[in-house]
């Protein structure tokens, strides 16, 4: 197995056809970017387009309560339910977002199918490959993922609404769906036998050091901070520096301690940002009464994150003496760790270097849907670069010749899970070298 | 005329009454505070009021072009043009002001015309008291001050609306000027004797010294500058902290150096403030890839000034080369400082000693309307103590024995310039000893 030669060859052609053909659900002209928010018209037409894709290679497909498409390759449910190789990602988009995000996973899984028929294999296990829904966060995110992996519940169902206040629910009904149907999407951990998810990296890191694969260890935790310093407005004229309690300086104090913070408490994997500040009353000529900001810390050890937390609160505390001013925060959200299988992350290790790819063990500091599924079966995450590192937007892109690679070891990732030791015919693939 | 015991007496009783006679004009039950905005119906009410005192008192009275009100005490025109000591300020409020605010100097103005009657003088040189029309900024601001100094342009007037549209000329129309009269306004240098103003503070400065008079020595120039950072949006999980180009820590970087550009370019009347900051896109989860603000910059001293703009573009541009952002910014406004006259500083210096007042020579770190006369004739802008600070807000407060020094002072400075060496009867007079 752990020779190249032996294994079949995954088509680009074949990916690249059928990316740039979900790409039209909801292709905008002008800004040129792709509108598949979840459940909108778009999504499901892109859903019903897969299933079309499964039907025409003889593959029994199913939309699942959440809206889930899966596809299934192999031993039939009547043989006994033999847990399935699962590969998934998912068709949804943010708006305005790119081609490749999450559309890549799913066309790489049915990629997979189309070269183990073409090669004639008959997998021990099935393949499963799923198209999950709402990924992007129109009604919170992952919704699809965490239906299948029992993190649902008939209240959240019914009070979720995306940022216009349509509610889930109805929207699911435009949909042709019944939300509480998605109660039923959930898999029982027997029936996985393993989680393999391929995606575009949506960060720098790859593309900066010229490396073809990143091997996810595990997805980082992340918290999520709402703070507020409150001094005192003053007019910007009359008040001396030495007398004023300026929230936003505040503010300032405490983020340039954010190097020191990681550099004391964190580790390369520590991110401390700032995305969000708004300052009372907001006026040039007036020294900022009020400034509320966000914090949002992430780590892939939750000790960690604990320690970061911990450093942010004291500068906070000590800064707001310093200023005069009152110190408040409330955690939002505090997420731990999700930490991918030993086993996998060996075995695509193992296969990426068979291949000749350039790699790197690293964190995923975005969410995918592989998170939820950590704690039910084996997950494995592959990334490939995301050019500049530019995702959730109009330029995303990844190299044809990446995508190739990346879809390759997943198919060989694949095959050994669902196939064993199973032998499979010599073809030239691929690699770094090429 | 040093002995405060030659001195006639002003009532603090008259002036109470009348700042809160002014009050009602556009008092808000609901937040307490004063809507008395330029050349609105309150406002008009208001100098309508003016002109019905000055009315009473038999005092000479009318409304220039710009919608100055100006009531003449002392010798007539006719006599030939006797330059006057202008007393003034304003009626017009900010929205949610407080009573205090202009109000005082105008009614102050009033007390001196009603003392000098009481007490038999004739002055030597008229007292003007001006109510100077829109100085709170609907419009731009001083425009009342502008329009007596020569600052308008027809242009200017055409051109000039409030925050919701309203042309200018629309709303003078409105008020029953003709907005090209207030080219009329001008005043020649040669009618005038001398222009003092009394203020409360807005600042904390006196309140916190406990001290009563501040004898301002000028006006800070102040400039604005809209600046601009661009560096790069970025998932704030996936880019590595070295690998960002974040707007806001490049301001962040800058803000934190204010305290040593003071220290170093500055004095203690400098003021460096942030009080604007707008981050794009502004969502928690992403690196900020722009972030603009403003910077205004004060001193007493334009040399200061250039040495503090300087040191700010240095370090922004060091900064940006630093977070690799791109550096823009407009220079929005540049005012010189404007100084009060020295003869009038010492004359005042004189007068608050010989009523044994606590003072402070201070400079003023907001704008005025004196600061428009300083090149036509010899100023002076004396302030009492604003309680904590505060004003433009309905929470302003000066204590009425704070207002009765004020005007006492004022009092007795208008009476040395207007009637010379002349005697005047004795009287008890407030002194902080009480």
């Amino acid at each position: 197995m752990t020779n190249p030669t032996n294994m079949p060859k995954i088509s680009i052609q074949r990916i690249e056809h059928d990316i740039n053909a979900i790409a039209r659900f909801g292709f905008n002209e002008d800004d040129r970017g792709v509108y598949r928010q979840g459940f909108s018209e778009n999504d499901m037409a892109a859903r019903q387009w897969l299933r079309d894709q499964f039907e025409a290679l003889g593959v029994p497909h199913r939309m699942d309560g959440a809206g889930n498409v899966i596809g299934r390759f192999g031993p039939a449910h009547d043989d006994g339910e033999i847990p399935a190789v699962v590969i998934a990602s998912h068709l949804d988009s943010v708006p305005a977002g790119g081609i490749f995000d999450g559309v890549l996973g799913v066309v790489a899984g049915l990629e997979v199918i189309r070269t183990m028929k073409d090669a004639g294999i008959e997998p021990s296990y099935p393949i499963e490959v799923i198209a999950t829904s709402e990924e992007e966060g129109r009604f919170g995110g992952m919704l699809g993922a965490q239906a299948m992996t029992g993190h649902l519940t008939r209240e959240w169902l019914e009070n979720a609404a995306d940022e216009h206040g349509l509610a889930l629910k109805d929207a699911m009904a435009t949909a042709g769906l019944d939300y509480l149907q998605a109660l039923h999407a959930y898999r029982r951990p027997e029936s996985l036998h393993a989680f393999l998810e391929l995606h575009v990296e949506q960060g720098p890191v790859l593309d900066v050091e010229k490396t073809t694969i990143g091997i996810v260890e595990g997805i980082s935790g992340v918290f999520k901070w709402m703070v507020k310093l409150k001094g005192k407005a003053d007019h910007a004229g009359t008040a001396p520096m030495h007398l004023r309690s300026d929230a936003l300086m505040g503010m300032v104090d405490f983020a340039h301690e954010i190097p020191r913070i990681i550099d004391e408490e964190g580790t390369d994997k520590s991110r401390i940002t700032i995305g969000h500040v708004a300052l009372k009353p907001g006026f040039p000529h007036t020294v900022p009464g009020e400034a509320d900001f966000t914090i949002v810390g992430r780590d892939l050890d939750e000790d960690v994150m604990k320690k970061l937390a911990d450093a942010c609160r004291k500068v906070l505390e000590s800064i707001s003496r310093r200023h005069g001013l009152k110190f408040d925060y409330e955690q939002m959200s505090w997420l731990a760790p999700a930490y991918c299988n030993d086993e996998i992350i060996a075995m695509v290790e193992r296969n990426t270097k068979s291949l000749g790819y350039s790699y790197k063990i690293m964190p995923s500091g975005a969410g995918h849907d592989v998170q939820f599924f950590t704690g039910l079966t084996r997950t494995g995450l592959i990334f490939v670069p995301s050019v500049k590192g530019i995702s959730h937007a109009p330029d995303e892109w990844t190299h044809w010749s990446d995508i190739e690679r990346g879809a390759q070891l997943l198919c060989n990732c694949a095959l050994e899970l669902a196939c064993g030791a199973q032998q499979i015919a010599p073809q030239t693939l691929p690699s770094d070298a090429c």
